[in-house]
């Protein structure tokens, strides 16, 4: 219909509407009605906030209107009116409401508040809730900001493979995926699964990280980023913890762990200050309903210097602080997150990168430092969360790349081909990897990731 | 580096940096050096076009510069300077260029011409050539313009499950995803494999479409789109058909079919419009050297109007239109690609949606039309491709919707929560589904799925 107009547009642009004929579709969020007057509460998505729609109840064409259940789908054709003396700023005097779908009297999402546990339950439902509208709009511009950010400098998004016969750097648990026939799995001679049977002709898996693959990329484009699903299986039932998540990895060429903890800083600054310029209902929503302090977090985040301290000077702040740790800081130990939010939150006050850690508890394509104890890692660690980012300038040199995965006992012919990225032009080059959801969990307070995820897989849990 | 600079930098703003001293980082394309002077090409992956570099062989610090192999990596300090005789408009006279990985001399992107089927053994090489270099960039351009396009009309990006217990409509033959082991599959005790055991408590499969999952929010948020990895284990090994693939699926509510011919032709144009103003260097590339006539049929598209005609009509236009097809043309068929080919080339001679399909070869979902026989969906069809989009105005109605999926024998149980769609404040609706792939094959020319993705995965083949 051609003047039907969105919510969104009534709230950003109302002087082009006021006093006008106007349009709007949506969902009926609540309705009251007296004998003279009813009250409807209209959503249509486009916007956290709803409409308030007036009609009057004694005229025969609303007669059915004051009845309809929540939820119910309608089209509403009337008059935007300036209300000066009311909380909302304006409402839609109705001249005609049609009804587009009559919900069910047993919709399940009633006015009284429901416990997220239980939202879970009807996740194709809880989109419709406030809270969840938030959260899934602010995902969605956060996803944005991220794609803008690196566009805007010219880094190439690079989609790398989610089915792999590499299991990248044994990060974690994978998934398998198949096309045998799981009652009668194929066997060679010498008695093992056949899998030159199977769809790719070996075992294949889901991906776990794209970034030696976004490597290659690097050492052609300069700078990409990833940006896309990663799996683990693994059996953790934690309120931090996906089977399925997304991550965005950028990968950047003649650039060292500096340039690495720079383009860091700059993205979380970015994304977290564009969320909260587009979508400032959502976020003090957040800031009243969910974590109390919230938009002071951000704003702290947004303005401070990130600190930077090496693991080593790290370990020594911790063990001199004067406080009881549960597990006892030592060189050589992975930091839990309670010594992560102790230096962000107590110690720094703000976020810290922490560098050079001991190479034992780091990953094989690290670059060495010079002391040969420690590479050239970083953990970005945010106050009220711990480690939010993890990267690494990356291994250049091929012959220390190739020691290094000999004492991991890694076989060099399973990566042939990262290998060759060193032998053919390699540069100086780092990156990072952002988890999506936990980034989306600090922005908006939510702390279960199965709340900032449309439709979660976890441990025993892939319904809808 | 302070006064580093990226290439692209230096051809969009020249003038800058004219008659200044510059630092370049970036690879050896080309480098060929008589006694007095050496050439180097040298690209750095931010810019389609090199730019040459110039130094003086006679002096001591060049003296291992003549001998690097090509894709050996170098910093340049130099002054730019304006060459208005030569092809190139401006070149770098080196005052330093320091050496930052040698290339082994056996690199197998030599100048010559190599064919694409050679280079897709070499993957993790292969963005480092024009055509690939091309390619790779306008993917994440035109990934970016359908970001871009969506978002700035209030569309919610949705993440749909990779991971799915449902197997959507049958779309397509499914991975499936297990940490059960193979060589000892539990049982239950009537003899089947006992998925209470695997890591989902059921049977798990990779998603061939998240549009079931995004109607759930359209109908929250009204307008919303998909754009992630798709998967079919389908055998087929053709040049447009792989196993991973990325796919688009925008889903309207308050929405007909009408509407979504309208949102499919704007994207269309938007995105292929975007590329051309984004990367004119690589779209010229792809006309001189991949299809000939490129610019102009993507023009022609950008400046069309799509034709409109039902099934039905367009079978009696191909019954009547005099030519004999490989596949006869009677009611009831689905249309063959050298159909599609022949309605959008030779009688439209430009994009056209074909609407309303017999229901017997379309998906349960599809709303069914007054007469019966057929639904209301459309296929975009273009020239040079035939089908490049599919889509429908969904079944809103309930009952209707109960009755198609008897028909099919589609048990209810399996998709209680689409069901509950339509009770809950149901609305017309309708989305359509772009396959990524075959968008960045149409805007670039090239032929083969396989070239239009970093690391593509097809029947057998899962390296790198």
């Amino acid at each position: 219909m051609k003047n039907e107009v969105l919510i969104k547009s009534l709230y950003r642009n109302s002087e082009e509407y006021l006093s006008k004929d106007i349009v709007i579709s949506g969902w009926i969020r609540t309705l009251r009605a007296s004998n003279a007057f009813g009250f409807i509460e209209v959503n249509d998505g486009s916007f956290f906030k709803n409409v308030q729609v007036v009609f009057d109840n004694n005229l025969e064409n609303f007669k059915y209107v004051s009845k309809l259940p929540i939820s119910s789908s309608i089209k509403v054709i009337g008059t935007l009116v300036a209300t000066p003396d009311a909380k909302q700023p304006f409402e839609i005097q109705a001249k005609e409401i049609v009804i587009e779908g009559m919900s069910s009297s047993d919709y399940p999402l009633q006015k009284k508040r429901h416990t997220f546990e239980y939202l879970r339950t009807i996740a194709h439902l809880r989109p419709r809730s406030n809270a969840f509208s938030a959260v899934f709009r602010v995902r969605s511009v956060a996803a944005y900001a991220i794609h803008k950010f690196f566009q805007d400098q010219g880094f190439v998004y690079t989609n790398t493979p989610i089915l792999t016969g590499s299991d990248c750097e044994g990060a974690g648990e994978m998934f398998r995926v198949t096309t045998l026939d799981l009652h009668n799995t194929p066997k060679t001679e010498e008695g093992n699964i056949d899998y030159k049977e199977d769809f790719f002709g070996k075992e294949t898996n889901l991906t776990v990280s794209g970034q030696l693959n976004a490597e290659c990329y690097a050492l052609a484009f300069r700078n990409v980023y990833t940006f896309g699903p990663t799996f683990r299986a693994e059996n953790s039932n934690t309120a931090r913890h996906a089977a399925e998540f997304w991550m965005v990895e950028p990968e950047i060429a003649f650039a060292d762990l500096q340039d690495d903890m720079e383009l860091a800083e700059g993205m979380l600054k970015y994304v977290i200050k564009y969320v909260m310029d587009e979508c400032p209902e959502e976020m003090a929503f957040f800031n009243q309903f969910i974590e109390k302090g919230l938009l002071d977090k951000l704003n702290h985040i947004v303005t401070s210097d990130f600190g930077k301290v090496t693991y080593t000077e790290a370990v020594e702040m911790l063990k001199n602080c004067g406080k009881t740790f549960e597990y006892p800081v030592e060189w050589g130990i992975d930091l839990q997150t309670e010594h992560e939010r102790y230096l962000t939150e107590e110690i720094f006050k703000k976020p810290v990168f922490v560098t050079d850690y001991p190479k034992d508890i780091k990953a094989f394509y690290m670059r060495l430092n010079d002391d040969g104890k420690t590479v050239a890692a970083t953990d970005c660690l945010v106050p009220g969360i711990g480690e939010i980012i993890g990267g690494s300038q990356r291994e250049e040199r091929l012959d220390v790349l190739k020691a290094r995965m000999a004492e991991l006992e890694l076989k060099e012919e399973d990566y042939w081909w990262y290998l060759e990225l060193r032998k053919y032009g390699e540069t100086k080059h780092a990156g990072f990897g952002l988890g999506f959801e936990r980034l989306i969990m600090y922005i908006t307070g939510m702390s279960n990731i199965r709340d900032v995820i449309p439709f979660p897989r976890t441990t025993g849990q892939s319904d809808f």
